[in-house]
């Protein structure tokens, strides 16, 4: 049986819109109650995720609404201060709601993040997700549907690793892939393989049968080839790139670009595309979920319209993809990419180095609450 | 049967990229004889597509090789002089090639202008057409190949009119449709509404079943309306454009946008989609096909993947879609928008006539071999 549930817990409370003196330690906030539908998680494991700090720094503005500076694709800004973020959360069934089964009580699971605005299975198009419009798991206690909190077994993967699979990444990087219908032997180009997402990309274009190329640094290339990279091109060379590209696929444009960086890359990667189209039989596609390089990119309309690409803006999955990235990790066919575990407590150290980490390192950064870092966190320290 | 074939005919010549003066008439051509899978077509009535222009004028460079200032899909320009420009061609079968069936000597029929690549019927990956790669119908005759000369016998279409219904608009507009997905009952937005591919895009959405809005000027609103359009914006008027068009749809987001116009308009046609996704159940897609304000539209990628816009570059279609069209012209579903007509000799004057035509005009321009004027030019003659 879990341990009897406090009053209060030790949680980071996200305090307003700024740097990080807005996170904020306490050890006096109230542990939520789980409603009908939804059970209380006691947190082992929370991964860290970019959307965070660009929550936290308000770079989520899409209108000329200057208002708007956190998600508000459901017509207004969702996240409230003060907020526990933290979306890929790992624990174990501390108590259930009403009318829940109680023999989930210490099961251990993943939360799919998303909060959906609809039953739909298939399409999820107002993502928020736990950690942004409801609290997430940068604390001891949080409270999640039952539907999403996703009972992971497996004895072999640790909680901290089971959270660097979190779907914060690989529901975003399954769902580029689906979106731009990618089938096994295309070739894919992933641009920012080295983070979250595109390590995922890496690794999920190998299940679905399609072969993966990266471009990312030079340090980092070994780690994305064991990874399962077909090839790593350097980022930094912009000259001929077409070439470069075309001489380690064999010569055949690239299938499919899935793009995070975006600026002055992306027609590059276009052109990657496009450069023979008699050897294609496909439309040429470019999923974006994100624009690392630049926000605006002046790609040529008529390069889009007489070569006919398709370009996926993604943002988040459905809860189809959730189910089937859960099938995979308990099949053991996803291999976390884990960096460091940091305790809660330090959780501006821990953005700090999320953010400066040098090059060559790869993989999510997790926190743990200071409760159980000696079982959770200590293992995944950094040296 | 047909009257003799002669050895030489009236033709236009374009003999370079350049002005007017590219264009030359003559009366010196040799007849093009048909071979094996082809056909010969004597030429009555045969459209103008702003295509012709932009070839002539050598607008279609979309690579950093200035040599390549015709359509290059395949790799290199197929556009080489002296050619016959005229995609939308209309006559009657005048020879048949080797093995061809005899019996479709005097048909007549309509021609599908593309020069398809493949033999596949569900995509076109390499766009090249009659008047570009081969020649067209600005001539006495054309040698097509059988299958893609498609009778239409319907004797209230008088070949001019049936002319005004040619592919190149027809089957740009459709797949702009079918590559977006439309469904019955969505609303659509269409952009540059008064030019050929609009018409056919009001006329289209209508045959299945979706409820075309149109961007263009005052004047022209009551002809888009008598098509189809259930209402028309001012495209001139750039204020308020979402509130303005969330008063004509009832209050809903456009479901897919088709844009021929591009430019800093493309972000306001976005909004006019994503401005209350939690009306939406589908994806915003954005069809284009032309982008007649500016080639370079500087779109937010965060509008992009947050509100997981789709962009679709369209040009031409495919086999199947054309063969749909020819099923629906036949049945009498299509209405010919057809202004003029002019005959083959004053070229020149139909140019300029139709870059120059007042506001207010819409409609196709019809080119006729002088031969042919009394009857097929002459009872669409301007006034």
């Amino acid at each position: 049986m879990p341990n009897p549930i406090p009053q209060t817990m030790s949680a980071v409370l996200l305090t307003g819109h700024g740097g990080l003196d807005r996170l904020v330690y306490r050890d006096d906030v109230p542990v939520p109650r789980p409603e009908a539908g939804q059970v209380l998680v006691q947190v082992t494991a929370t991964a860290k995720n970019n959307t965070d700090r660009k929550a936290r720094e308000g770079h989520y503005s899409t209108r000329d609404d200057d208002e708007a500076v956190s998600f508000a694709i459901g017509g207004k800004p969702t996240l409230t201060f003060p907020r526990i973020q933290g979306a890929d959360v790992v624990g174990t069934v501390a108590a259930v709601g009403d009318g829940m089964n109680p023999a989930r009580l210490g099961e251990r699971g993943l939360l799919d993040f998303n909060i959906y605005g609809t039953g739909r299975r298939d399409i999820n198009l107002v993502p928020d997700y736990f950690g942004h419009g409801a609290d997430g798991g940068f604390a001891e206690y949080v409270v999640v549907p039952d539907d999403q909190f996703h009972a992971v077994t497996d004895p072999t993967l640790a909680d901290a690793e089971l959270a660097a699979l979190g779907m914060c990444s690989y529901q975003t990087a399954y769902h580029m892939l689906t979106a731009a219908d990618i089938h096994p032997g295309e070739h894919v180009l992933i641009t920012g393989a080295s983070g979250g997402v595109g390590t995922a990309l890496i690794q999920l274009c190998r299940i679905i049968g399609a072969i993966p190329y990266a471009s990312s640094t030079p340090a980092k290339a070994p780690a994305l080839c064991e990874l399962g990279a077909q090839a790593v091109f350097d980022r930094r060379d912009t000259r001929d790139f077409v070439a470069r590209t075309a001489a380690a696929t064999g010569g055949v444009p690239f299938d499919a670009v899935m793009d995070l960086v975006g600026g002055a890359s992306t027609r590059r990667f276009i052109e990657a595309m496009t450069f023979d189209m008699v050897a294609r039989t496909t439309y040429p596609r470019l999923s974006i979920a994100g624009a690392s390089e630049s926000n605006v990119s002046e790609i040529p309309w008529t390069l889009i319209y007489l070569y006919q690409v398709r370009i996926v803006g993604v943002s988040h999955g459905t809860r189809a993809e959730a189910e089937q990235l859960v099938h995979w990790i308990r099949a053991g066919r996803l291999r976390p990419v884990l960096q460091a575990a940091f305790p809660l407590s330090a959780i501006h150290d821990c953005e700090r180095y999320f953010v400066d980490r040098a090059a060559g390192h790869l993989g999510k950064v997790v926190v743990v609450p200071d409760a159980q870092w000696a079982t959770h966190g200590a293992p995944f320290a950094l040296a």
